[in-house]
Parts: structure tokens; sequence; C-alpha cells
């Protein structure tokens, strides 16, 4: 069965049946929310417990534990919850973090030993590679920051138990990422799971008076609380990729994309567009930001991963609202934590495609990624050329679904490896989605936007996506094929809960 | 059937079976939150519509519709929809407000001819006394404010469209009522219904840009946005008992509240109470303020129904934080817009029992009034002892089933009106989650209490209920018993959804 973007999707794996992808915009759901029991804490019962004790309340073989990755590689909450997990012999869970980072390398052997058998959620690095090699007993699952929300609300992610880090909290539950020394800015990935999980615990550095402010995660979705010494190290927040690229050949990409804007007549008051990390969205934020700023174009609002480059915007008056899902460096929390226009949105808001609307479909523009992107617009950035996978969807899927338009910032070659592809080797986002593409020999423009490319004629150089892909194969030839078997160890979803492709077992 | 205030309870009513109360912690609930259908927007499509257009979408025969009443008797939006209704000859609705005022008196005429035949929600003033007369077709059914949260979110009161009134919204139905000529403040009774309504318009007189801020309610949870030239008039918030009482007697109750806590030990840092509208709560705010003050005394919160007063203790130094629903005047208002310790909060938050735990919960005190009180510390907020049904239960039950101490503050009569029964008329609040009883003529503790009894002895003269009771017979006799038919017109529901008491249409 050939979905819509030509991938072979099974009926069925690992005992789910799949429904293939048919167009971004085909699927309207007829079901309802899924509704997690009801509550009752009265007077006088307290909330605190420890690790321990929510452990062996809430836990069983079998379950589905959740987490959200605002700390990144910095987080110490999925490893404690897991050790005690394992400590206390409960086996077979199946984790549903937003995100796994290096930092988490040690869940290898929670899965050797069977604690783990399962994860839904992004995979970025070693527990990706890991999986690559089929060490996972189950299909892994990889959804959008937007789909994983839209899953837990259908309750086709079902968690029994959120363990949700914040680094203030009070004794009733209500929480916060904004305040304490491991502060990391907006929750938003925890909301979906506090409004839709069977039993919700937070786990806290940061025990403070009831009733603490901001309250993020309201009391009373909340069970339990458990204070531990440290929740993790908020400098991990900050990676590598959170600095502007030092590159040349990427500062021209980014200059590229302005002047792409500019001149399709986008760049003009109310403008707004999806920040991003990784070095040339950096240089795209400071770009528009100084362009904005010369013009005097004031934009309705940012949305992000927020970094202090978009914080420069809020504050100079190049944007009028920062809406802000998670944050990427330490100015962003710190602005977060004091500036009313500088407001935490959840996941559910930012990119849900099955709610009233959500944050993306407002947004003038996106500057996303990629890996590899083909001659269909279809972008990879779950798995390397070499079959790795390696990183997670991210918010992709929504900002290029949602974005008025979606330019995706990669160079031609990375190496001696093609970025730009006859066919992607996995595909994360449709083509359909993606508009723009600016590499720094040359800016392609999906053919499905004749609006962009008319809008631009005569002002700017534009090619056709096959002359890319040809100066790419002058230069460096065709790249090896992955050495795929035919086992499936990983199944894209399309934010809509459709199936955009799979992932195969390395050899 | 007797329940455990020792009122009979029909086993069923007007199709539905009534549960008995069984004591105001009796009951956990075993079932599941309702579930509304998931929405699908999509990128280009518009929200907002007419009122018009969007009865003619949502609104059908037999249907239920909500309200919230933060406008109060300035609201404009209850009778605008139900006027739209009626013109599109629509019949059998079920109209589900959180309360309605005299301002939607006009509802009558739609009652009569068939437009509108159940009310669900609060009754304060004529459409109250139109019930007591047996005039609308099926069983009113009122609920505290937590109780109604709960009911909502349980399905038991089912809402088919939310129609909510917001002083600011963009056009994607994002919302506050805390900015905008029609500013009313916390919007917290717009939340439940937000969440579980099965469609949800946003009515606002004042549009702004996308996306406003602060965002109280999420355009997620909108399907539409309906501008109009007024949703009212802010002015109709604070009504004539939103001022000081000048009354002698009631001042001293008043001062007494403040003296009982304080010799109870209970003034000290830390402190929270549930402020609330009327000339005495206003009263005993304001000198609770002031022996804070010169104590030197910090207070955790304070929960309202928030007034000016309350402000000035935030202002002051008296308490740390206001957590707010609902604004009882325009300086509270002008107050939640620009202090992020004054917390916008919903009335799940403030009440619901079937939560993780909500705000009551935590108050050291609160003040509440009483049309009547009786010997076993019963109170009744509803009816007048002719047997009129003019006011709802409001936050009543939830305050006092969470408060660790609850006191009640009434003079021991109203003119020729004995307030202290042998039985009250209507179980509004039953007397096992009532502590205290401050009139004009003595304090009455509950026998239940005797920690606040052993506190206070031999520091303030309390006298037993049954003084109380012969001292008002005394003066004014026996009142004269209310004309009740046998004919239920109303359901008081305890805030758990089991039944407190019924009350009878006059003959």
């Amino acid at each position: 069965m050939l979905n819509a973007v030509g991938r072979d999707i099974p009926n069925e794996l690992d005992g789910r049946k799949l429904k293939p992808f048919k167009g971004a915009f085909s699927f309207k759901p007829k079901k309802r929310l899924y509704a997690p029991p009801m509550k009752a804490v009265f007077p006088g019962e307290e909330k605190l417990i420890s690790l321990k004790e929510a452990v062996k309340k809430f836990v069983d073989d079998g379950m589905t534990i959740s987490f959200h990755h605002h700390l990144r590689n910095g987080d110490a909450v999925v490893n404690m919850v897991v050790n005690e997990i394992a400590k206390q012999d409960i086996k077979d869970i199946k984790l549903a973090p937003t995100a796994l980072f290096p930092v988490h390398e040690g869940l290898k052997e929670h899965i050797k030993n069977g604690v783990v058998t399962a994860i839904e959620g992004s995979l970025n690095g070693p527990l990706g590679e890991f999986a690559s090699y089929g060490n996972i007993p189950h299909t892994v699952v990889l959804r959008s920051h937007g789909g994983r929300a839209r899953a837990v609300r259908a309750g086709e992610l079902h968690v029994d138990v959120a363990f949700l880090a914040a680094s203030m909290a009070d004794d009733y539950g209500n929480a916060n990422g904004m305040f304490g020394k491991s502060a990391f800015g907006a929750m938003g990935f925890a909301f979906a799971d506090s409004m839709h999980a069977d039993r919700v615990v937070i786990v806290t550095d940061n025990l403070q008076p009831y009733p603490i402010a901001p309250i993020s995660i309201s009391q009373t979705f909340v069970d339990n609380v458990v204070v531990v010494d440290s929740i993790g190290d908020p400098s991990g927040i900050q990676t590598g990729t959170m600095r502007i690229t030092r590159s040349p050949a990427r500062l021209n990409i980014a200059k590229n994309v302005v002047k792409f804007l500019a001149k399709a007549g986008l760049l003009k008051d109310g403008f707004s567009f999806q920040a991003g990390a990784g070095g040339t969205s950096l240089a795209v934020t400071k770009f528009l930001h100084d362009y904005m700023k010369a013009k005097g174009i004031v934009g309705d609002f940012v949305m992000g991963g927020i970094t202090g480059y978009v914080v420069d915007m809020l504050e100079q008056g190049t944007t009028k609202r920062i809406l802000d899902g998670q944050d990427f460096d330490l100015r962003a929390v710190e602005s977060i934590g004091r500036n009313p226009n500088h407001v935490e949105v959840s996941h559910i808001d930012f990119g849900d495609p099955h709610t009233g609307g959500c944050i993306v479909n407002r947004q003038t523009a996106c500057f996303l990624g990629a890996t590899e992107f083909d001659l269909n617009f279809n972008v990879n950035v779950n798995t390397h050329s070499d079959g790795l996978l390696l990183h997670g969807i991210g918010g992709h899927q929504d900002a290029a679904a949602g974005s008025f338009v979606t330019i995706i910032v990669a160079p031609l070659l990375r190496g001696r490896i093609p970025v730009i592809r006859k066919e992607v080797t996995t595909v994360s986002t449709p083509g359909e989605t993606v508009d723009v593409i600016v590499t720094d020999r040359g800016i392609a423009i999906n053919p499905r936007r004749e609006d962009l490319i008319e809008a631009v004629k005569g002002k700017m150089e534009i090619v056709e996506i096959e002359e890319l892909y040809k100066k790419a194969k002058s230069l460096v030839g065709e790249p090896k094929e992955p050495n795929f078997s035919d086992e499936i160890i990983g199944i894209i979803e399309y934010r809509d809960g459709t199936i955009l492709d799979v992932v195969r077992r390395l050899k």
C-alpha cells in the first residue's frame, strides 16, 4: 500500500493498524478527546510523596510513562524515574518522552534488561542509533510536537503516568519552569500530558510556599508532587547548535532567506515566523531582526523554540509578541519569567492539527533544516543518508503544514554527501507543505506555489530543483544507499496520525 | 428517602435519577471526564462569523447552551444569543449559564414561548421568583461554582454550545476579560466550558490583532469568534452590595470575626482566606487587612471574588498572592491586568471537588453569608423564609467544604424575620462543613469543632446555637412557614453531584 508520498506502508505493524498518509489536510477526526479518570483530593490530604512511593503507587508492568524534554541534554528526571522503576523490578514499560538525548544513553541497559521495551518519542543521538540496529523490542514511533500532543489528546498515545519536571512547584502541584536553579522556561510539552495522562506526578527541585505564580500546570491536574535534589542541569538546554553559524556559505543562505521574503513582499508589518535553533536558523532570525529594525517593520509574533535573538526582537520592537512553547537558551528563560508579551503556550496551541486552529496556521513563514530533501520537496530530518535514525521530527511537520511560506535552509552538500536526493531516505515532512528551498548554491520554489514564483520573478534568481540535483550529482556523484534490512524498526507518523514513512533496521 | 441532612429526596425527578447527599466527603467519582469532540481548523480557514451564522451553524432544538456571568447585572450576551435563537425559531433550549441576574428578566418571554424550557444555573432575583411559581417547564438545577465546573467536566451538565463573552479577543479565538471597554477581569467560569463544551463561540466587542496577550482561553478550544457592538456594561459588575456595610451591628460582626480568628491563633503568617462581596464580608476583609498590617502578618493568598479591598492587601503586603476567579469591582479588574501576583484561576481550580485538589482545600478561613441558618448549622443562601428562590449558591458549598474554618456572618434577625431557624427552608450548605456562626447577638461554634472551642475557651464569649435560637424566638416569635405546594421546581445539588435539597413551588 503506497501512501501519498509514495512510501510502502504495511497494513499492520507490531499489533497496530496503520493508516497511510493521504495528504497533509485530507484527514478530519471524528473521534472525541481521550478522557482521563476524575480525581478527588479532599481537604487535609497531602500530595508530597517520594519518588519511590510515586512509582510504587502508580507504575505497573506494561504501563506507559511520559516526560517532557525541556531540560534537553541536561535532563535528570527520565533516568531517575526509570532507575527507580528498575529497582522495583517493574518490566515492559513503554517510554513516551517528548524527546530523548545523549544524556539518556543509560536507558540502553534498561532496554536490554526488559525494563523498557518500547519508546514513542523523539530519539536524538545514541538511542536513535541503538534503535536503528534493532535493539528496541517494539517499533519506535516518532511524532512531531503537534502530532504528539494530538496523539495524547486522542488517546492514541495513552499515558498511564506523566512525570513532569518543574523548576518551581508548590506542595499541591502548581508548577512552572520559569524560576528556580533549574529554570528551563516555557513548559509547552507538559500541557497535553497534564490534561490527558491518567496520573500526573510533578517532579521538582524547588518547592515554594503555596501558591506559586505563575501557574503553568494547575494543581487540579496533579496527583502527587515529588521533591528531588536536582531535576537536571539547565546548561544542557543550550547545546552547541545554539550559536549563529560562522560558515560563510550558511550565512549566505540566511541572507538569501531574508532577501527572498523581502522580494516576495512578505516582510511587512504583521510578519510572523517560527524561530528555531541551529546555526543557520539563528542567523536568519538575526538578519530578519536587523532588516526589520532598519526598515521600521513591526511583526505580530515570533513562535519558538525561543532564543536570545528573538528576545532582542521583542525588546527592540521588531515583534509585538513571543509565543513560546520551549526555550533554547537562558536569555529566553529569563525573559519569559518577566515580560508579559513573552507568552507561554502549549504544544497543543503550537501545532496540534485537531484543535480549533493552532499557532502554526497563523505563521507567515518558518525556516527549517533538513538532513536531506528531494525532487518532490519531501524533507528528511530523522535519518542520515547512511540510514541511522539520529533525530526527532520536532515541530518540522507542524510548522511546514501551517506556515504561509515554509522555507528549508540547507547546504547542497555536507562534505561529500549530497543533501539533495532523488528520494529522501526517510520522509519526515511531505513536499506538499514545503515551499522554498534555500541552499548555498541556489534557491528552488515548489511548482505548487505559483504565487511565490510569480512574486519574485525577475527580482531574484530561482532555479529548478532538478538543477540543484544535477549540480550536486556533478560534484559528488550518487551517494551510497544505506544498508537496510527489511525489518521495520520505526514509524514516522504524520501530525494527524496517519503514516508518512517507516524506518528500517540497519544491517 | 431522607438524605444526610434529613431532606426527603425523590428517587427520580424530571427524567433524572437522583443520588441523595450522604455527607460532604462521602463520594469519590469512578467516572472519567467528559470528552468533547476533536476539532480541525486548518490553515486559511477563518473563524470570524456573525452571531446569526453561529446560531445557525451550531444551535438546534433541544440543545444546551452555556454562558458565564462575569459581567453580572451588566451582561448583554445571554439576551442577545437567546433573542437570536428565538428569531431563528429554535425551541426547547436548556440554558446553562453560570448565573442569571435581573438584567435577564426578558428571558421570561422566551420561556413562555417555549424557546427556553429549562435552566441549570444560579437564578438571582426575578427569574428565581418566576421559577418559584412554577413557570419554568423543567426543574431548575442549582449548583455551586465548583459543583458546576465538576458537572460540566463530568458531562452531567452536557453543554452543546458555549457562548463566552470576552472583553478582548483575536480573530482566532484567544480571549481574555482583562482589557477593553467591557473588561471584567478574571474569566474563571469560562474555563470548564471552553474545555468541555462540544462547541465554543467567543463573543467579543474588542477584536485585537493576533495574537492577544494574556491568553485566558486558548484559540485551540474555540470554534468561532463573533464580534458584537457591546458584550455589556461593566458597571453592572459592581452592584450595591459591593460597599462596606455602615450598619453598626454588622460592623460589629466583622470585628468579631477578626477577633475570633486572632483568639483562635489562626491569624499568623501564611493565613489565607476566601474573600467575598456583600457589605459584611467586605468589612471583614478591611478589618483583617488592618489587623494584619498593624501586626506585620503576611498571608499566603486571598481567593476571590476579588474587590479593591483585597487589591489593597496585595499592594500593601498583607497577602503575597491573589487567586482570582471573578472580579467584583473595577479596581480588581485593573489589578489583574498588570500584577503578576494577582493570578487568574478557573472555577475548576477554585472549587471542583473531583480534581487533584482545589484551592478552597487550602484556605485557612472563609466568611460566608446566609439567608437562614439552623440548629444543625445548615445554611440557606438560596431561598428566603417566604420560600422564594432568589439567589444562587455561589462558591458557598465549596468554600465551606474546603476551608479550615468556615465562618457564617449573619445578623440574628432581619427586621422581624429570624435568620436562625430550627431547620432552614432550603439546605444550600450542609452543617457538617460550617464551623462558626458570628451574629450580632453572639457567636456559636459547631460542636464538631472541639479544637476551635478549645482554642478560644476563656478568651471570647461563645454561646450554644440553641441560645441564639431562643433569643431570636423571644424577640420575634416563630416565623410563618412558606406556602409551598408539593410540586418540586428546583434541585439543590451538592458540589459532588448528590442532592442536598429540593425547592417546592409556591402557591
